[in-house]
C-alpha cells in the first residue's frame, strides 16, 4: 500500500520515463510541452490509489493513469483556445507558444493517445474504453453547457451543479473506477468508487468557487476574484441573486449581464459586496459539506479494509480541507 | 452480395434514422449539421463491401461504418478551421455556421462518439478499436505535415507521397481492414484489404491532384486550380521541378515560395504553364497507375471469389476512372 504522495511521485516519474510519439515535430512537441507544464496530477494519483487498493501494486496501472492525465491535458488545452486564456499555470498556454492550428491538432492528437495507452490491457480494454469514452463525452458536454451559460441570463443551481457535475467531476469519478476495474473490483464496489470521485469533485468544485470570490491567491494557486471578473455564473452568483433583496437582486443581475459593462475595479468590488452581503457564503459551506458527506459514505461503503482506504480518505482530505 | 451503389444508399437511409446525442443542443446540433452536408460517403461504402464480402451481409456493420464517417467528418471540421475555409460542398462551414468555439468542441465530442459507435461490437472492440486509434492517429500526422509544408521551401516527392498517405489513404485502408474484422477475414486477407485501400487512396489523390490543375470542374466537384492558387506542394510542383530546366524550375520556386507575393491571374498562368511545360502529367499519370495496379494486386490477392470482389472492383473504378 502506498500514499498519495508516493502515488504522485510515481506517476511523475514514470511519466519523466515515458516516451511520447516524436516524428512529425510539429505535431508532438506541442504535446510533450503541455504534459511538461506539470500540475497537482490529481487525476492519476486517483487511479493509482484505486488500483492499489485492491491489487497492493501501481506500476502497472501507470499507462491508464496517463491515459486520464493526457485526456485531462488535452481539455484544457482545447479549453485554453476557447477561452483565450494566454498563462496556465505562469506558462505560455500550447496556442500561444506554438499556434492555435497546432495547438487545435495536438489536442486531437491527445486524445486518440490516450485510447492507446489503454491498449496495455487487452482483457479490460473494453471495459475501460467505454468508461472512458462516456466520461469524454460528458465533458464534452461540460464544457458546452459552461460555454452557453455564458449567454444566457439565466442558470438555475441544478443547471449550475449538472454542469460542473460534467466539466469536472465524472473525470475524476471515472478515474476511480478506472482504477478499481484493473483492480478486478466488484461491480458495487466499481459504484461505489465513481460516485465517491463525482461527490468528491462537485465538493470540490463548490470549495474552489468559494475560494475564488472569498479566498486568498496562495490557497487558490491562481488570483482571486477571475469568477466576478469573467462575470461567472456560479454556485455563488445563482444563489446569491436568490437570498438578496429584489432591489439588490437586480443590481447584482445587472452588472452580471449588461452587454458591453467593463468589469472595472468598481463593478468587481460593488458585485464582491453584494455577493458577501447575500450571505452565501454558508449556504456554499453546508452543499459542500453535503457532497463531502455524500462521497464520505461511499468510500465507507467499499468492501475493503479501512487501512486500505488510507490513500483515498488522504487525497479526500487534502483536496477539501484547503481552508476558505 | 450488393453493389456498391446498394451500399451507399444503405448507409444513407440508417444515416437518416441515426438518432445522434441531443443535448445540450449547442454542442450536437453541429454535429447533425456536419453530417448531414452529405458527400460521397466512400469510406462507410468500403467498409461495407468488404464486410460484405465475407457475410454477405451489411446492416450489421452500419455502427462501424458509421464510426469512420463520422471521425472523417470530424477531420473535415476541423481542418476547415484549420484552413479557414467557409465553404464545403457550398454550405457554410461548421465555424461559420456556429462559431470556432464550438466547432472545436463538436469536432472532439465526434471523435468520442466514433469510438462509442464501435461499443456494438464488444467481442472485436478491441481489433477495431486498435486499427481505428492507429489510423486516427496517422491521420492527424498526415494534416500536421500538410501544414508544415507550407512553411518550408522544399518538400521531396517521398516526403510528399507518405503525406498523403497519412491524410488520406490509411482511412480508406483502415475503413475496409474493420469491415473484414467484422467479416472474420483471415490474418492475410485483413493485410491485402489494408494494402489494397491505402494503394487505391494513394493513386487516388494523385489523381485528384492532375485535375486540381488539369481536369474540369465537373470532373472535379469543385473550382480548378486551388493548389496552384495555394501554392501547395504537390507532386506536380515537385515533380515539374526537377523536370523544368534549372531558369524555369528557379522561376516557379520563385512564385510558390516568395513571401507575401500575390497569387494574381498572371501569376496563376505562368505557374501552369510552367508545370504544363515540364510534361510532368504524363509522370503523374505513369506513378497513379502504378498505385492502382498495386491496389489491384492485392484486391486479386484476397482469398474469395472473383464474385464477390465485384462490388470493389467497382468502387476502385469509380474512383480512379474520371478522367484527367
Amino acid at each position: 500500500m502506498h500514499t498519495i504522495r508516493e502515488l504522485q511521485d510515481l506517476f511523475k516519474l514514470r511519466l519523466s520515463e515515458h516516451s511520447f510519439p516524436s516524428s512529425p515535430t510539429t505535431l508532438y512537441d506541442p504535446v510533450r510541452y503541455v504534459m511538461g507544464i506539470g500540475g497537482k496530477r490529481i487525476r492519476p494519483a486517483l487511479l493509482l490509489a484505486s488500483y492499489d487498493m485492491y491489487a497492493d501494486a501501481a506500476g502497472p496501472a501507470f499507462e491508464a493513469s496517463l491515459a486520464v492525465e493526457v485526456f485531462h491535458n488535452f481539455t484544457l488545452l482545447h479549453d485554453d483556445i476557447m477561452d483565450e486564456a494566454d498563462l496556465r499555470r505562469n506558462k505560455p498556454t500550447v496556442h500561444v507558444a506554438y499556434d492555435e492550428n497546432k495547438a487545435i491538432l495536438s489536442g486531437d492528437v491527445m486524445m486518440i493517445y490516450a485510447y492507446q495507452l489503454l491498449e496495455k490491457y487487452p482483457e479490460q480494454y473494453y471495459a475501460l474504453s467505454k468508461v472512458f469514452s462516456q466520461t469524454a463525452r460528458e465533458v464534452c458536454e461540460g464544457q458546452s453547457m459552461d460555454m452557453h451559460f455564458e449567454s444566457v441570463d439565466e442558470v438555475s443551481i441544478s443547471e449550475y451543479l449538472r454542469m460542473i457535475e460534467l466539466k469536472t467531476s465524472v473525470l475524476l469519478a471515472a478515474s476511480l473506477k478506472m482504477g478499481g476495474i484493473l483492480g478486478n473490483a466488484s461491480i458495487e464496489d466499481l459504484n461505489h468508487l465513481y460516485e465517491f470521485g463525482k461527490n468528491l469533485g462537485i465538493s470540490f468544485q463548490i470549495q474552489d468557487d468559494l475560494l475564488d470570490t472569498f479566498g486568498t491567491e496562495e490557497q487558490l494557486g491562481k488570483k482571486i476574484g477571475g469568477d466576478i471578473t469573467q462575470r461567472k455564473k456560479t454556485y455563488l452568483y445563482i444563489k446569491a441573486l436568490e437570498l438578496l433583496s429584489e432591489q439588490e437582486a437586480s443590481r447584482l443581475r445587472q452588472i452580471y449581464t449588461t452587454e458591453g459593462l467593463v468589469m472595472d475595479a468598481t463593478h468587481i468590488a460593488e458585485a464582491k459586496s453584494l455577493i458577501t452581503s447575500s450571505h452565501v457564503k454558508v449556504h456554499a459551506e453546508e452543499l459542500k459539506l453535503v457532497y463531502q458527506q455524500l462521497a464520505l459514505s461511499h468510500l465507507d461503503a467499499i468492501q475493503v479494509t479501512a487501512e486500505r482506504k488510507t490513500a483515498l480518505k488522504e487525497l479526500a482530505d487534502y483536496l477539501l480541507n484547503r481552508e476558505v
